[in-house]
């Protein structure tokens, strides 16, 4: 059953609404963009996740006889308000991002179209899910990139913020390139494959490491990975599953075993723990490492040639300990009045805070030679490239900055998800949207993917929405003087 | 409705289950304590959160048909062990902190005295909800004391890592200290008083700020906080706002409002802005700001006199940004072998990842006089207290470092939440909790409550833990020689 968070919203969505239902204002249609101004980390782009749960709260959105009881309860909202709570659906059309897509500053990666009252009430739910799984996707996809083809899992539940955090931190984990997680939960539901070995209390639990280890290998031959820093790593652990292995499974015939280092000098013990296992014929045996992993370290032991062949992250993947909060907002671009679309514009003490106004489309510009993409381009949302013609783009800031393209294609990224209240998107299967990520962060150049100080990627404006976003910021200097 | 989050545990801990189980070890008693390691942000202390949920989750463990036929899907569960977890529950003892305790490193906040399977099973929800809340009450305590006795409320359900993240960061965040959230669901379930004023959504829904304003005052004019930043403070919001109080509010003899800002400098526009509304007469008028604050920059704001009557604070709140992670541990303690309670250690290659073994009591000891706390002491289960004796403690590790007390009381911390599987405790009122926090906060001297560089507070062993400990040390060393 899918829990109902319609009251998982900030309180001022509901004395808003109130607001605008009491001054006849609830009809109005409204159009927000959600957006996010830095990538975490100073990566150079993020990853799109989160949209599943936003399309299932969409959809289970209701108002119980208890939640308006307990609206009631606050005294401040009016009668006709809450009566219309009472079958209050979502009735508009909202675009966005596929998951799994790489994702740049500033531009739209969801667009609500809706009467105001549901257009604003939404933004909460929508805000929080796509911030939180984006933010885990993208720390994923470092982490995985670090780890050049070794494969990782994902084993942080415990050090997750929250239930949801844990379970949906492994389904965005997945999405950015993980191969597995520890929690048994979101494999059950999200079909994210669970894995686990053994914790040191069941070494703790029998008379001496070497029975612990036979009774693990007795219990699970086909799956059996020893934990071997309980006591001492190369004086204890690693000789006590060299002599398991030899004992139970070798002879057997079994050759899929490795061993688990969760503590001390993760480069030294891996060499020492690879030429012991080497030195006594266990070449197959795999060396998984854990420990506050993650993709520094992981880049920095196996530059130094650690000897590792898949890696368990746990607290610094599944909170994205280094920047936790994706930033992304959602902000009112255009409201209709008379049925004319009207662009709207938040202007800032803080020039970053500035919006691009209007209801918009957003193309990524691909070149067809190297496949690559070269630019994201936002349009108002009547424009239509022709790709067969040269375009020019222009950097919206340092506006005499000029890129010409000939040789191109162009896709659209925001695809409707509804419209007219009914869902029209089907969300791919979890590894479909996990293949497609990686598909997609192939068509971006190296540079873009320097973990620091990465190449800036071109996300541009039309002519037309340019001129639009000045207009209006003439026009509000104009009526402050 | 609770959600049945039995699956929402490591893989791990079914493999061991079925593991112990298999090996007909599953109902020798086991005792795990739950403790930390390091004080996020460098703090003296930390605040214990989380166990309400805890004691929800022991209570719903079940596993339903449909686990059980995932379970067995996996290929690797023995029928028997399936069948054995249908009518899975916990049967054994929890001893915890209470809610709101203020706590310091490696003492035990939670003990488990179970059949092995079941005391390795409840590990990683109980590290789940313990850390996550533990994590957010400690961030949100630092907050409130920088605002020196100004009200906090919680505003950063957009950022949180999910649902719960939000939901359960806000109740953290409350026992912290906070005085409202801006998460209504948090409010309904959960009692946290639910606060909001408006987004920039609004003002930029009508013609001008103007009406915006008005229109809002006539809405809620006993509740109004009107966002001045959408254009601009200085020239535009402040005096829109002042002018709607006086048209709308103070003829009203209404004198309940006040302004948030929520961008650019604090302090230059706080300072501003309060000298306008003082030349307006609107001496009453409260300011409130948001706007990606934390405890460095309160401090800095209210030290440089910035003019603040309340704080929203958004997202470094709800992921403790600048630390999101409370490390907290679930180590194996102790067994009973034929009823007799054997103690057991885990060395490690990281000698702070050495534990403490055996069952332990937890007092913390309070100067007569002062009525501050001096130092807490763990004991081995067995031993009593005399507080009308001196006592001697001493250093864990510079144990030539002694200190005597003479005229002090001594409290028992962990007290009893399950005894053989029944809940013996009833979780306080948040709002109790929220006070007893407080109160415990004021038992700590200001040395340790000190931001940055706190002096260390005592966690020391009683001679007979100390002694247990040192032998096992030293067995362990010798088994390997």
């Amino acid at each position: 059953m899918k829990p109902n968070n319609t009251l998982l919203c900030d309180f001022y969505e509901l004395t808003m609404a109130n607001g605008y239902y009491t001054l006849g204002k609830s009809d109005e249609i409204a159009y927000f963009d959600m957006f996010f101004r830095n990538v975490p980390d100073g990566g150079g782009f993020a990853i799109a996740a989160g949209l599943e749960q936003v399309i299932d709260y969409i959809k289970t959105l209701k108002f119980t006889d208890e939640d308006i009881e307990y609206l009631r309860g606050k005294g401040i909202f009016s009668e006709d308000f809450l009566k219309y709570l009472k079958n209050f659906k979502f009735t508009g059309d909202i675009y966005a991002v596929p998951e799994g897509t790489p994702i740049f500053p500033n531009e739209p990666i969801l667009t609500v179209r809706a009467p105001a009252v549901e257009a604003q009430f939404v933004e909460t739910f929508i805000l929080l899910s796509i911030n939180h799984q984006s933010l885990i996707a993208t720390k994923a996809n470092r982490v995985v990139r670090a780890a050049q083809g070794r494969p990782v899992a994902e084993f942080g539940s415990r050090r997750a913020q929250g239930a949801d955090g844990a379970i949906l931190g492994a389904r965005a984990s997945y999405i950015g390139g993980c191969s597995a997680t520890a929690c048994t939960i979101s494999d059950r539901d999200y079909a994210i494959p669970a894995t686990g070995t053994m914790a040191h209390s069941w070494v703790q639990m029998f008379d001496n490491e070497y029975e612990a280890f036979r009774a693990y290998c007795r219990c699970y031959p086909n799956a059996s990975t020893l934990l071997v820093d309980t006591y001492d790593v190369l004086r204890s652990g690693v000789p006590n599953a060299i002599r398991v292995f030899k004992e139970e499974l070798v002879p057997k015939g079994i050759d899929n075993f490795g061993i688990r280092i969760d503590s001390g000098d993760i480069t030294y013990l891996t060499v020492k723990a690879r030429k012991m296992l080497d030195d006594a014929g266990l070449k197959n045996c795999k060396i998984v490492v854990s420990n506050s992993l993650d993709e520094n370290i992981i880049r920095d032991i196996i530059a130094q040639g650690a000897k590792i062949d898949s890696f368990g992250v746990g607290e610094r993947l599944i909170t994205a300990k280094s920047n936790p909060v994706f930033g992304g907002v959602y902000k009112l671009v255009a409201k209709e009045e008379n049925g004319v679309i009207i662009p709207k514009i938040k202007i800032s003490e803080n020039p970053e805070k500035i919006t691009n106004p209007h209801f918009k489309k957003l193309y990524r510009l691909y070149d067809k030679e190297s496949g690559k993409a070269e630019a994201d381009l936002m349009c108002v949302y009547d424009e239509k490239l022709d790709t067969s013609k040269p375009l020019e783009i222009f950097d919206p800031v340092q506006t005499w900055k000029r890129k010409t393209f000939v040789n191109y294609t162009a896709r659209e990224l925001l695809v409707p998800i509804f419209l007219n209240g009914e869902c029209v998107y089907k969300s791919p299967a979890i590894s479909d949207i996990r293949d497609y990520c990686a598909k997609q962060i192939d068509t971006l150049w190296d540079e873009v993917k320097r973990f620091e100080n990465p190449h800036g990627y071109y996300v541009d404006l039309s002519q037309k929405l340019w001129d639009t976003k000045h207009k209006l910021l003439s026009e509000s200097v104009k009526s402050k003087s």
